[in-house]
């Protein structure tokens, strides 16, 4: 095991995990019998009342639940509800270290799309926002759309939208290092699931000319009789030669390669098929798709991977603290593609001087959390 | 509305709220990499493995949910999750101040007890104990035993053994002022909801000479033939003589009366029916089932409400703290008759000299916790 996995483990057994739950107050006979008896029963008859009201008053003005399944954790794969906690608290800690959001993890002990459905309906009325994590494509995508359309508080699945998003904001600065437009370039998604459909139609809607997606049994296209109705749905999307074949054929000529998949799912043969100055994201987690060294060995240009260790971290925790952040500062209610195309913008206008090293902010960049946050609005 | 009313909405609105979730340790490039991706993968797989040790690398290792449907918050009735969140945020104040328990609220949006148990359930993996709250009476029984049956972490009905505990702690102590044993003492319990049902109980398992029930229809007893199958089995351990009427002919002759019912419910007449040093428990909040004032009128020899602005507070906050803090120290899967009994004795054993205004400890007594903690244990 590496240094960093054992100090990683170690870290973590000291803590206890990495959160805590903390009085906004002191607690003196005084505050006691104003939060809590008696006059706390003025607060709670008030919202008896008035329940539109319960964000002024309560936590739910700046909590976030961290939601998963355990299904499709990281590049783990279905870990279980125990696995996942880990990475949830993590995203807790980010939210409250980098954007003051109050984020709570909930791993479920269900992987059955109608329970996960009512159980998060039935624990909202506490919560501003609902972050979606790690649950496996296609279920993710029912869950997000049912659960903003039912509850009044925005829905977000990040493995979806924030990587959508940071992927496309750090391949606009890429593409400019490269001399290239979005709207002239071949762009390939290794990986149809969450992460890579919500990537695919992200680009497409930002006006990318060719956007090309590979699942487990090749290229994604109309050409294909086993897709379901979310495949068939981003084959209308993308695609729009109908090329098929494998990885290596779709990224002929391609202008940039984006791999939300697992570890050895782009190879160094696809590299060299792709045209000039390959673009190169690997942005599964712990395990990219190739090394940073095997690509730049087989001509990549640019190489990003979502790991904090290399240059170019295309991570989403570059967007969902600032995310919510905007979403609850602004109380909004559904999250919209005009606000996601916002966000990847503004996020590439942070790199002032796009560089091959340098195509995205750093997570530590104290403008992040503000500039992203000031887009998410109505 | 009273200023403490005013100021409690006040507080409310200035804080949003009163807790909040913090990381604990600092967020730099270096605990990034353990705390999140590439490290935190190490401690998902590690869990996926051995999910047995979730506690020791996660929140659950401290972290208790605070659970309420909203059905029977205080004194209040059923005033839906909305009206519950600042009783329940209120709770996870107490508990990290207390006790440095992290507790988190929920609050339902839903009061049917087969959805409540589902959804409890599939939320439990983050969670090393669940505190019900303010759940009405008979469905909280239900709720209480199946979870505690299906799950393998601490479940306790606060309203229900938090307020027995602290009810038996402060009449043992009464009893002693008043110079009686709780061998000899008939105890009259007003209310025969969550709370009324359990004070009377445990009082039964203390060995209280006689215990009698009143609910809105008057005493329970074997005579009822209305009784749901609750109260049945409250009528076979209580009312040894089987006599029938209103609170005020059960209070003939008795030691000590203990409302937990609603404002109104402990009349000056019953007071004046009751034996020597009248021994009178107001404990409804935030209104007393009657004022501590008009109480004494009526020949009350000690009075004792739940709320913090008169003495004697005999409030569950004396309890939940200390008691969580030692089921989670301690490992304890499942609370028995012995850790509450236990409670009861260590509670009371603070007061040394208990006197007519002075028969519990004060809620900022920095024993309690310790006290508390240190009997709730296999």
């Amino acid at each position: 095991m590496s240094d960093l996995n054992q100090d990683a483990l170690e870290l973590h057994k000291k803590h206890h995990g990495k959160i805590s739950v903390q009085p906004k107050d002191t607690l003196t006979p005084d505050t006691l019998a104003r939060y809590y008896t008696p006059g706390v029963g003025a607060v709670s008859k008030h919202l008896e009342a008035h329940p539109e009201e319960t964000r002024e008053y309560t936590l739910k003005h700046n909590t976030v639940a961290i939601i998963s399944d355990g299904s499709a954790v990281l590049g783990l794969g279905n870990i279980g509800p125990q696995g996942a906690i880990p990475v949830m608290e993590g995203k807790a800690m980010l939210f409250s270290a980098l954007a003051q959001v109050d984020g709570f993890p909930i791993t479920l002990d269900t992987q059955d799309t109608e329970e996960i459905i009512r159980t998060v309906k039935a624990i909202a009325p506490v919560f501003g926002g609902i972050n979606l994590e790690d649950i496996s494509a296609p279920r993710a995508f029912e869950i997000e759309a049912r659960l903003q359309a039912e509850l009044d508080i925005p829905v977000m699945h990040d493995d979806q939208h924030a990587t959508a998003i940071v992927a496309l904001a750090g391949l606009t600065n890429a593409l400019k290092v490269a001399g290239k437009t979005l709207g002239s370039a071949k762009v390939v998604v290794v990986g149809a699931g969450a992460a890579g459909s919500a990537v695919a139609k992200l680009l497409v809607e930002a006006g990318a000319a060719e956007v090309i997606v590979t699942d487990s049994k090749g290229i994604v296209g109309r050409h294909r009789a086993d897709l379901d109705q979310y495949k068939v749905q981003l084959a209308e999307l993308t695609n729009p030669h109908n090329i098929e074949g494998n990885v290596v054929a779709a990224a002929h000529g391609a202008d940039a390669i984006i791999g939300v998949s697992v570890a050895g799912s782009i190879t160094s043969e696809a590299i060299n098929a792709m045209g000039d100055k390959p673009i190169v994201f690997a942005l599964s987690n712990p395990s990219p798709e190739i090394t940073p060294a095997e690509a730049t060995a087989a001509g990549a240009f640019i190489v990003a991977t979502g790991r904090s260790d290399y240059p170019n971290q295309i991570n989403n925790v570059l967007v969902f603290p600032g995310f919510f952040r905007g979403a609850l500062d602004h109380n909004v209610k559904k999250i919209t593609n005009t606000m996601k195309l916002a966000a990847a913008a503004a996020l590439a206008g942070l790199v002032e001087t796009p560089a091959v090293d340098s195509i995205i902010p750093s997570v530590f960049d104290e403008r992040v959390v503000p500039t992203v946050a000031a887009v998410i609005k109505v």
